[in-house]
């Protein structure tokens, strides 16, 4: 049965992380929120479970995942599900506690990305706390972007499998999930401070090669090309505000 | 072997959280930058790990957890591994995914209690960016402590287990890592913000029975009381400046 993924329909945001995923490894998924409320999907499919209070484990926010009965949220813990089923995680116990952990960092990091322009609060908007995005612009350009993306270059740098790869992995020797959601983060940060990006990517050669490398994985490469693939806009997490990239 | 638990030594701070867990299940532990340097503890033992290049899997960040050759860092990764061999979660693939889901979102939750007051930078004092505390502040009070405790509400109604219990559980009948992580997270609020936290869990009855009858758990009691726990205090995430409880 298909995967049901739950999320904002106009947005890349965390829901993109699992996109990505399932897009990689082939495997059938419904992305419920974008489609059409007669098959009874779209944003009211969303939110009644979001919101339903005969759901007994609901999750807290989107993204979620609908695997028959089971219903799972929080981007981390989705692609920690889906890693062994979509072949996207190595098979030993300790790899796949440390692609997880990987992948909780670039949370923390996507997390700090979203904060840039809504230091204050999510409940307001952008223009309304655009002083305080300016300071904490600062901040995360000069010490938490090279902080990040260092900490990624050193475990591309000793994972022994990456010796003489083409394309760098973070975990063992295959792509998984972690890899992907480092190209979706570079991605981002690209896309909304270029000028910072570009001056941290310089410094970390390995993270750039993956960046670079991972869109030519011929699944992602097609998926990229769709119209699945939503563009980045100022509604998501990675938002392009010139007066932000200093 | 005895669990090495890799923190800094001043605060409870997110090491707490691995503690409480170490704790209520009686295991053996060190705290490591809190030990003698004579005996190869200390913080110099903690940053050899998180600064060594030769460590081929490096933390992020502190907390960290040692255990024969495996390094673990990401609180909540840190409590997904132990909580089996504690046996503080439930034996299912299920209801282990749904604790995890659970500890996930009381990490965002402490994430955003501690950027209530570092709403720019951790690299800046708290009196530098106090101006947009108190706006950040605000938004927290009124807006997110509620949102994440309301959940915390529904989960505990949700949880069939519960009906009659004196002190209810978040997943199951038993306890797990996530009350206790629930625990720590309310008292936590309580210091940082008493008024704001005190108003809403007269919303929240489950939640306030479940930060009441934790502590009463015989080997927490003990350790609540002793001098294991650090106490809150201005340096952590829990921080009580007065100013921003309204």
């Amino acid at each position: 049965m298909a995967y049901q993924l739950h999320y904002w329909p106009g947005i890349q945001g965390r829901g993109e992380f699992v996109r990505l995923a399932l897009e990689a490894a082939g495997a059938p998924y419904v992305d419920v929120a974008r489609g059409p409320q007669a098959q009874g999907q779209g944003m009211a499919a969303m939110l009644a479970v979001l919101e339903g209070q005969d759901v007994a484990r609901p999750p807290f926010a989107c993204p979620f995942l609908v695997d028959g009965r089971r219903v799972i949220g929080q981007t981390a813990a989705i692609l920690q599900y889906l890693g062994p089923r979509l072949k996207l995680v190595a098979a030993s116990e300790a790899d796949q506690l440390w692609t997880h952990q990987i992948q909780l960092t670039l949370a923390d990091l996507v997390t700090e990305a979203h904060d840039v322009h809504h230091p204050i609060g999510s409940s307001l908007y952008y223009e309304d706390q655009k002083a305080e995005a300016l300071r904490r612009a600062q901040d995360f350009r000069r010490n938490r972007i090279p902080k990040f993306l260092q900490w990624c270059e050193a475990v591309l740098e000793r994972n022994p499998r990456n010796a003489g790869a083409e394309v760098p992995r973070l975990v063992g020797g295959r792509l998984s999930y972690a890899d992907l959601s480092l190209f979706q983060v570079v991605d981002g940060l690209l896309y909304a401070l270029p000028k910072a990006t570009r001056r941290v990517l310089k410094k970390v050669p390995h993270v750039a090669a993956l960046h670079a490398g991972v869109p030519r994985h011929k699944r992602l490469a097609a998926y990229l090309a769709s119209e699945r693939r939503i563009p980045f806009n100022e509604e998501g997490i990675f938002r392009s505000y010139p007066e932000l990239d200093g």
